[in-house]
């Protein structure tokens, strides 16, 4: 999977993220989109893959999820551990 | 599975949580603990399952991911939906 086919979830209103969503499976070349979310956004990414799939697109299924820890380094050289996920969304009909 | 077996997320720090699942996983009958949350909480789930899985309990696996979407009825009537997760940790070793 390419890029072009992964939305990555920040501090926008979760529709920002909807509209995005929805128009990488409209216009993409692939039946796929995998949201990407890091630390306190994982939970818009969880809305944004629940208001595609319930309100705009219904023939797109929830194909997979896997969490992960990241680990981030600050200016410093400090590092923390940030938590993260991925969901991959899959059209069944296109 | 039953309700023994399940931690809801809540408001509390993050080690709460981790706390209650270690002592599930170590004083429960199953080998498989359920992490239960909603809303901004989903983010503390997902933390909460990587710190015991990274940080206490090496032998722990995320066996299973789902997100759903729950209809919270208010007071005067009025419902709102409200994105929810289920994270399945299973101990690979007991």
């Amino acid at each position: 999977m390419s890029d072009d086919n992964v939305v990555y979830i920040g501090n926008k209103p979760v529709m920002s993220y909807v509209l995005a969503v929805v128009t990488q499976f409209n216009t993409g070349a692939s039946d796929e989109v995998l949201i990407k979310a890091r630390g306190r956004s994982i939970s818009r990414a969880v809305d944004t893959a629940e208001v595609v799939k319930n309100k705009f697109m219904r023939d797109v299924e929830v194909k997979g999820i896997t969490i992960g820890t990241e680990v981030i380094t600050g200016d410093g050289g400090a590092t923390s551990n940030v938590s993260s996920m991925e969901i991959t969304l899959k059209a069944t009909a296109k």
